[in-house]
């Protein structure tokens, strides 16, 4: 396969118009990609406590995490084993003691085994064990829950921590942020009308920051050149000279994240973990966002302002520091609809180009064209991950973007 | 066929999720089901005295049913011969003397026959009969007009007849209750956000009573032990021992209907004429449901409480009379509304399990398959009618519900 | 192919039902038909000035019109050639210097040229002249822009001025109302719920303007007698007796266009142009009324109110002329929305037919069939136009209508 058919070198070709817009494709990638792959939900402390819970859309299904007794945090499909309705109603709750659906009663224990339904008694011959809610593979992590609805899920080490550890060095760099003990301080729910894809290609790339970022190129004034995507594994984003913070004026931020300094301090870092995380760490704060897709052409976007605990707890006013990104999440998905607009038009049929600084998407399309492509995903996504195979010869360190 | 692979005696398979969401499939389900059965349409006393109209969706169609000068009621859809326009545009009215087509004039007699269009008379090689409006098969029966779209309907005395006797007993019975004598006394409307088939799966069981249906079960007791289905032919369901009437306390009900005494007197009974009708018949008065399917996941249920004429015109207070079932009704159209949020879940993908005291509604999906099945639906609909060749041994008189 | 199968003489069929309300056959006269030929979308007075723009959809493509520094119209695909963004947002603007992408900042001058892009100049490989705005063809005629979304156009004086010459007898004659110099005194939009050829069948005759325009008859008293649209090429239906004005009641228009006097004095002429304007002329203005079709059941019609400017700018009451077309446009509207809701009826399956004074719309018929089957359409269109080849005989000048 060549991209670069009839394109000069600066040129790489962007996956065609109706990529972006076709309900079909879009009903593939939910199975491909979304309910392939591992996928974050929630954040873990928002379903504290034995028999709390929170019911969750993850591609085309819905799925309750339920913290057990035991206090470990369990995920199952959200449907009961009898006759098909919905169990959890609610999107969140506290203090159940058994998962009992609100129809004929069939009642599971926290852990998913089907305890009792009206009647059960009498048939003998009912192996209750064929019958208790699906489970949906679970793991925390910087302090979200990561659900992954295949039957077998992709390696999470492989994967999501390998994204982040490929992206900064290492997979240990990230702990230095301690994220799973940092507290919300603000979270924004987006509602952009365009593909996600449009989002993660806009996440990945600085060419258009000195355009239409005009806040985040005064705190990071390398962003401004338009190569600023280009950084070698990791490489920050260094504050402007007079920067005092992450902030929407550049004015001083938040108290620090203790183990953030050295090499880390007073600089940007962004991670895209597919199919749907971007992480940004500043050392103060991190910002976390999970893409929830909804159709072709729509895409929520949940985005999640963390600090230390006794930032939020102290009441300390964040909202200098949140504004700044939110302010770059509303020129981004301004964007992002931008395209979407066009996606169809016959001017657009075979897609656009990729500049230079702008090369390394075309791994990412690489990407979703293998997941797409393959019967076994989990092939795919291992050659995939590692940029092999894809016929693109890009800088090392060229897989990530600006914000 | 065999539904119960791998599943043990006391567990009968339920259709698969996408029959309650394929939209091709309900526009399957349409036309070989809701425009080829006997569809109750309307009250026939709102169209009273020649010249009154009403307009109904029927399936996918609109028709009109119109009272003639003789008396009689007929149906047409409801389309002009000319250029296609709906001749009638309101919901209902009275004193027509002709159909007028409001684009080019074309007129219809009340029965259907074109009288007239402008500059007609010139046009004489016209054979006016074959422009005629298309008539649609009516029927009054208790009290309300069925229409069938087909151009063969089935036989109404073995279908919609048939199904009542097969509950009642014989088809004397339900005449004891003088249906087409009583009066409305209340009509609510749902519009339902779930699958038709959900809503007469849930009125066919009572499985689910004694979750969902507190009233209800108070005050029939014998609903609350989950078997109350497993009925036999003729049998109903008895009254609480200090419950006075079927109100939503319990308390005095309205008169009684003469015609119903002896053994009717204190008992309540459930009739499901598929695929749209379900008739509620206790001793003061009688509840009647009509189903119209929209989409997939949508029906509108119209209910009638009917009463003795001078309960009405007396302006006596029906509402704990009319409360019992309207909760009944929204706790049932919430259930099925929580099946229809999950149905297209993969963990629903294969559908769910029927128990014992649901095993009859196996019978309604094999009359489902067998219409959707069949070329020649009249054959289907006479053998599912009877239960026949569907490979399922039930209980004499299993076929009907609770609700 | 014959469409008279057992019609009489009398009557000829109608395009099927279904030709109106599936999505699939609106999608290809999207391609066959509006993207296929001229299409008018603007007044050009609305874009006035060097760097003026305004945008507009046509078919499914957005358009952006900007006139050049030349004083040149010209129109572009509303798409950035990088990755695809909308370059224009705004529904119109002016004092435009480049067309300038929002998105990473691609440029472009007035007449769509690469001009720059952030680091273009180092990918010296990047052939510019590659990479322009892609073009739309453009005329201006009558004071309207008219664009062509097709490769190779259609000529334009074969099908935009050679239907209003067949109509008038000639091209000169619609020159005395000097169009383009007239000013827009009234726009109305309607948003209507009806298929575009259901609008344009409307316009074509007159067999209904007895039934449903009381005013518009009391002002041409030919148009009552139903057979108003068998004009002969050039005929103009005369004013009333009593009649003043074309007004809604009659009274006395505006200032006539001086180019109008002798034959077309006290007279109507309606002009169609497939396959979406109509032009309506009288002595003292002209109605001009652009179709854009959204949806197989949903089409915006766009209408202009044209009078000489100094009628405009003084500020006379426009009102009562208004008042007459405005009250026919919803009444025609209102009769394509009646034979929207019935088109997907058994009852119309095959369509209805046409009565004499209507057999003319079936030269529309074989038009619209001609596109959507030819690969070729510019050969389909040239056939069509002239009434060849459809196995139709109809009078000459049978090809208008009405309104």
């Amino acid at each position: 396969m060549s991209l670069q058919t009839q394109l000069p070198p600066s040129l790489i070709a962007t996956l065609p118009g109706h990529s972006y817009t076709d309900p079909e494709i879009f009903q593939q990638e939910q199975a491909k990609i979304f309910e392939t792959h591992w996928f974050a939900v929630a954040r873990a402390d928002e379903i504290e406590g034995p028999g709390s819970y929170r019911t969750v859309d993850v591609g085309r299904e819905n799925v309750v995490l339920v913290r057990g007794r035991d206090k470990t945090l369990r995920a199952f499909l959200n449907v009961c084993r009898h006759r098909g309705a919905r169990v959890c109603m609610e999107e969140s709750g506290t203090g159940l003691r058994r998962l009992r659906c609100g129809y004929h009663a069939w009642t599971y224990s926290l852990d998913g085994a089907l305890v009792g339904a009206p009647n059960l008694a009498q048939m003998e011959d009912v192996d209750r064990s064929q019958y208790g809610l699906i489970p949906v593979h679970l793991r925390e992590w910087l302090g979200y829950a990561w659900v992954c609805i295949a039957d077998v899920p992709p390696s999470f080490e492989d994967t999501v921590i390998g994204a982040v550890a490929g992206r900064l060095g290492s997979p240990e760099v990230i702990d230095d942020w301690g994220i799973d003990k940092l507290t919300v301080g603000r979270r924004i729910t987006y509602d952009v009308k365009a593909n996600w894809k449009l989002i993660i290609e806009n996440f990945m790339e600085c060419y258009h920051c000195a355009t239409i970022h005009p806040e985040l190129t005064e705190v990071l004034p390398e962003f401004a050149d338009g190569y600023a995507a280009q950084y070698f594994v990791g490489h920050g984003a260094e504050f402007g000279e007079n920067v005092q913070g992450f902030t929407v004026d550049g004015s001083e931020g938040l108290d620090h994240i203790p183990g953030v300094d050295g090499e880390h301090d007073r600089k940007y870092y962004a991670v895209t973990v597919n199919p749907q995380v971007f992480i940004n760490l500043v050392p103060d704060h991190v910002i976390f966002h999970r893409m929830f897709p909804v159709a072709a052409d729509r895409t929520v976007v949940e985005c999640d302002w963390l600090y230390m605990p006794h930032v939020v707890e102290s009441g300390k006013d964040v909202s200098r520091s949140v504004e700044l990104f939110h302010r770059v999440n509303e020129q981004d998905f301004d964007a992002a609809v931008r395209c979407q607009l066009a996606s169809n038009s016959k001017g657009y049929a075979k897609g656009g180009v990729l500049v230079p600084s702008e090369h390394h998407i075309a791994l990412f399309h690489e990407w979703v064209k293998l997941q797409l492509d393959s019967e076994h995903s989990m092939d795919a996504q291992l050659g995939a991950g590692a940029g092999h195979g894809t016929g693109l010869e890009l800088d090392a360190g060229a897989e990530f973007g600006h914000a």
